[in-house]
């Protein structure tokens, strides 16, 4: 499934979901973004930007203070990339898409972040949870944020990782569900589509989750800016998460997989049975059929007719035979 | 599906599209590809040829005005070859498949280029966009186009891989198309064929776009002539493009193939009900047929023909019977 | 199949399975959990402490003595970890699956083992087997105890390893009985599901068993603290052994891989030999009844009627008719 | 396809097809196999040597002259061998299968190369065609020739690998001609067949024609004897072709398992349509069976057979059930 | 299939097959396993030991007099072990599985060779050649014996490969029996079962062989005691025939399962065949079935019923629609 969202068309008040000034861990101060290029760099300050779906002016004055690559500002207007890690000079920038459950559907976004010297931007398309919770966790902890740039990193990509697998756990107990559904031979053209559109989210989610393991790694390589060492570990437990929630989303499409093979061979086990049955009633209707053909025909001469125990000595017959018949087909199991 | 075209017929003029003599990222003057061995080399210009199918002698012209490697130009007179980077001494050759959409048919073509010191030679075969718009793009930017024949090249790249996508988009239109038919029921034979039709286009794009990420990391090699490292930062987007291509391709294949796997599973769950539903239809008309076949028979001594009542018994045992067996068969579902 | 256990809801005491202090490859005493941090460090000694679902107090008392980092403690809490192995400075962090054989069923548990400088903690979640006949085997041999943490570590992993190979001989009998089934014609519904299980359960232990043979070479490696070169051998066994799981297991994949498709051509060979031989007897059957039809039309002229040989002349070319079908079925060995 | 080639049988003189001693670059005089020996070597001298199907005495020569190693003469012997780069000492010895289209089949055969200083042996197996042509082509070109040994084993690869191409557009011929029978409905049994022996000369050509490209790039190490740095390009160029011939049979390979998937989803739709239209005409027969069947019954009191319009009636009623049946039915799509 | 031996019960007798003393390349005398510890070592001295399912008693002798590694000689002495090489110190340790026709079916067995300065041991487990004809190939070529240890290991390597190849003839002999059946139309639920042993026959020889490519390259390695360079070119042609034989399974494979893939086109056309066939004359048969029926009713008054050419004229119109409908399935191709 495609990722879901369009051209934005939200508000500029929409669109700077929040901008704050941040000193030795602290939040200082709210910053208007119309005056960003006002707050001078400084060390131990942190600006720390989220957008949600900015149109070209806004990303502009950010591009414009941090002096952000055209490339990846591109990327960042269009949206619609693959998961990545790009690394422009001293600026980190990283791809991720986001899972998200809405009404009974999978719902999938895409989410952006600029890391910088003294700079954090992240920048929100589609569907998917805010990160006013990282922002308020990074808040509770001061020493933890003050750490830098590189901690907030790794908390926002510990949101979204963390965020997969309620979606995985959701999908399971769909794929549960069509299971018990096969199994108690409740399965229909609905459960079809169902399937369908299981497969197609598996895919989906497979596409945002797969690709962390390389950002992981690539990450925590020695020429990577910004990225302290002590903060390696950190890094390490969400490639480990990433790791678990892949192997999660391929043992699904494995069980799915044998959930679909175990139908049709359910299915085909009982047209098998189906088969048989009619088979075997259809033989036993045949011979009444035809043996009263026979003494249904208007020969002049045909003794039987004029035997006195001719008709009920033929029902015996027919019942006999179809009796007969019943027996053989019941102890061959079609029956 | 292979590239579609043959041995070029086309006259001297429509082979040469262009050739243009530029100096310092500004064009100077059209060069008469007769006189091209006139134009002695300087430091600053740059000689940007394109080409539509050139016969022998157009291209052993420009052979001999750059010294162009035999291997290369066999390749580019006989076409046919698949997307490659080759390296001769400072020349680089590199060939893409292009692809484009001609009334319903997907059609695929194919363009060389030579990169060299001071120059760059575009070849066209078979059905392709024009490359008059990056030549248009290259002009209008004169400090872009004075980074040299690198640019160019990325200029190039650029516009074959963006067109790769309304292609993907077109084909993900018609995959949606017949998994709409699918699940509507209405898929045919000659859904069939078009299925048939778009795996091929699938595999031959895909065998446009997937060698573009080796050539994309290739040319950021340092040992490859003439890509200054300021140049990078472009190939690498280029790359990033085709591997979103490729993807994209990637999840168009498995979503046809999900689609197929659906269509058969519903074909087998209908063909079930179809048997189930005519078992049920034919069970039911089997039994009149019995029981009035029995009453058909012409025996003599058959007491219940003689009773008055004995025909609306018969009727009302048979109009039983048969509406107890389709209480029974639409209880079971098979009705 | 997923691992099988939730939250821990066990007392203090079933916790702390065992928490013994060892000297020179002796035990020397038990201690209690309490009083931990009352034991200083010393040359030559050694605390190996083993914990069943520990609840965050007891987990916390081990962390504090020992300084294990709070990520490592964090997936020892939460469990449901794949099977890794984990670096903190000095100390060790392994999860490992084990299988175990509950009734008829598979059931899969989880084992974490932190080793460091002077110290073992083993920690088991859900089904498996308890470590008493590890300990036994260390302390039984006192020369080996010695040897320290690695030979520790590798005497559990030897355990966990060995203890796959009887479920992996249970899961082949299984697929055997399957085979018999298929073979002797008695598979059923019944064994589909037993089949879908079963491929859950070796898609499991599969999971289980391969990150094994990557766990045991990177314990291999000279940057890993703790492991001598002199245990080395030892840990090749493991990965050898390990090894010899996993192939052991893709075998019996490939195996019912193949059962079913041999089901799929004997249900297909057997579909078309009842079709076969339905068809010929409806044929059988289809003569009399056409021709006695024809003979009980009531028309007035039918010289067939009066003749005295008309009866048994028709029982005879009925019987012919009949006759000459069933023997040109049966020669094309469909009936 | 195994190859099809046996114990040779040839006579002596039929085994050495050419035996030439060539100096700068121009052929000087033809040898006697049996004066072999008593040919020095000398600087810009090179013996060329061609064979076909040799016996242990013609090899047993050739080996004393050139000194080759017993393994790779006994290779070259028993033949059999997969395509393959062997360097002993400053020997190549290069194995490569070849390919020819013999009637309407395909036959597979195998040549064996040694290329030392001063000489180069070609050694054919089975059905190919000769390499008189690839001699006449470097007699030609004298100051190619002259680059030495290395040139004649290009020119040799060159020419099998080209002789390919011809083999794979057959193929692809006669695969386009499975895709007509299929799409027009003309797919019969014997097209099976077909299908099967193409399917196994694709792998058998798949088999020559991979290992080319690793042989290639083993050939361009710098550790290789005898290669020089300035003939890379033509191997580079051979490399390219053989790739290409991968790709093409890979893309056979795609479509002809497309084609198959889509002659089956073809039999299962018109399969499904012939059991509609049997299933709609089988409903509308027997309605008059049933109907007739009940006024065919003897009873003696049936009011309707004694009405004058009871006769006409019915068969109004028959044909108006017939008549909705099938106008239900068609509008279903059955009929 | 698993390898085919329990527990060994030979005699001790039976258990030491061979125990000879060499010096410089020929044989000295035999020497009884009892006083093995007896014999010294010596420069240019070796002694050969073959053993057959050995108990713990013998192998501890070997294992005592040559200080082997406990694991190892553990590994020896279950047996049951993958094709692996182990290095102790000096010491190889490598198992090879072996394979044999045993009556009509395939057998496995297991190979162990210790290699160390002055011995070579080997120990068979189950079925397989004796290397009786090994030893006598060493001792009849006294100059390559003297190579010393690694030229034995050659020699019994390459006994142990080279009887890979008259297996799979075998195999490849019997999958073209069955090949032949399918299209002959003589494949049978035996059939089946034969496939499905050779299926797992082809798995279990895939398992012997495969691993024989990373044997040979890792004792090939510099750092491999024992494996002097002069006999790398014998291991390369080991290397050489394992990867043929690897080849060939997978070829094998592939066509098996083409043809299965054959099998399963073939049996569904003539499914469709046989299933046109049968509605075809259902129709026809319906026919006479329905007409007569109508006649056959009693009403009072029914005109035709009286007329004198009623009946020739209802049985030509039987004969007309029966007539023309067979015309019709014949030129559709039903009948
Ligand atoms: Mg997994
Ligand atoms: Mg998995
Ligand atoms: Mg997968
Ligand atoms: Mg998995
Ligand atoms: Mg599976
Ligand atoms: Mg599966
Ligand atoms: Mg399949
Ligand atoms: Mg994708
Ligand atoms: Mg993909
Ligand atoms: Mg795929
Ligand atoms: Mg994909
Ligand atoms: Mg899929
Ligand atoms: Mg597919
Ligand atoms: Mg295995
Ligand atoms: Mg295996
Ligand atoms: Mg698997
Ligand atoms: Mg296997
Ligand atoms: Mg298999
Ligand atoms: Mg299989
Ligand atoms: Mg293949
Ligand atoms: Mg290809
Ligand atoms: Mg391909
Ligand atoms: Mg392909
Ligand atoms: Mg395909
Ligand atoms: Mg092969
Ligand atoms: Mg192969
Ligand atoms: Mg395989
Ligand atoms: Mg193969
Ligand atoms: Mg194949
Ligand atoms: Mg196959
Ligand atoms: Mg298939």
């Amino acid at each position: 499934m495609l990722l879901m969202y369009g051209t934005p068309n939200t508000t500029a008040a929409q669109q700077v979901v929040n901008c704050r000034l941040y000193c030795d861990g602290r939040a200082v101060r709210d910053i208007d973004i119309e005056h960003l290029d006002e707050v001078p760099d400084a060390p131990g300050q942190l600006i720390w930007i989220g957008l949600y779906d900015p149109d070209e002016e806004v990303l502009a004055k950010v591009q414009k203070r941090f002096g952000l690559h055209e490339l990846a500002i591109e990327d960042a207007h269009l949206a619609h990339q693959r998961p990545k890690l790009e690394v422009y000079g001293d600026t980190l920038f990283l791809v991720l898409h986001t899972a998200r459950r809405q009404a009974s559907e999978f719902a999938f976004g895409e989410s952006h972040f600029f890391i910088g010297r003294g700079y954090v931007v992240t920048i929100r398309h589609g569907p998917s949870e805010t990160f006013a919770a990282v922002r308020a966790r990074c808040e509770a902890a001061p020493q933890m944020l003050r750490k830098g740039e590189d901690f907030i990193l790794y908390a926002l990509m510990d949101f979204v990782v963390d965020n997969y697998f309620p979606i995985i756990d959701a999908m399971e107990a769909e794929i549960e569900q069509i299971e018990d559904d096969i199994f108690s031979n409740r399965f229909t053209s609905d459960d079809i589509e169902k399937v369908f559109g299981l497969r197609r989210d598996l895919v989906a989610l497979r596409h945002a989750v797969q690709p962390l393991q390389d950002i992981c790694t690539r990450i925590m390589r020695f020429d990577v800016p910004l990225i302290d060492r002590d903060t390696y570990p950190y890094f390490r437990d969400v490639q480990d998460h990433a790791i678990k929630a892949s192997q999660g989303l391929e043992t699904l499409r494995e069980n799915l997989g044998s959930a679909l093979d175990a139908h049709l061979m359910l299915s085909s086990v009982k047209a098998n049975e189906v088969m048989k049955k009619l088979a075997g009633w259809a033989a036993i209707l045949a011979v009444p059929t035809a043996i009263a053909g026979i003494y249904g025909m208007n020969f002049k001469f045909m003794p039987e007719l004029e035997w006195a125990w001719g008709y009920p000595a033929t029902l015996a017959a027919i019942a006999g035979a179809c009796g007969y018949l019943y027996y053989r087909f019941h102890k061959a199991g079609w029956l």
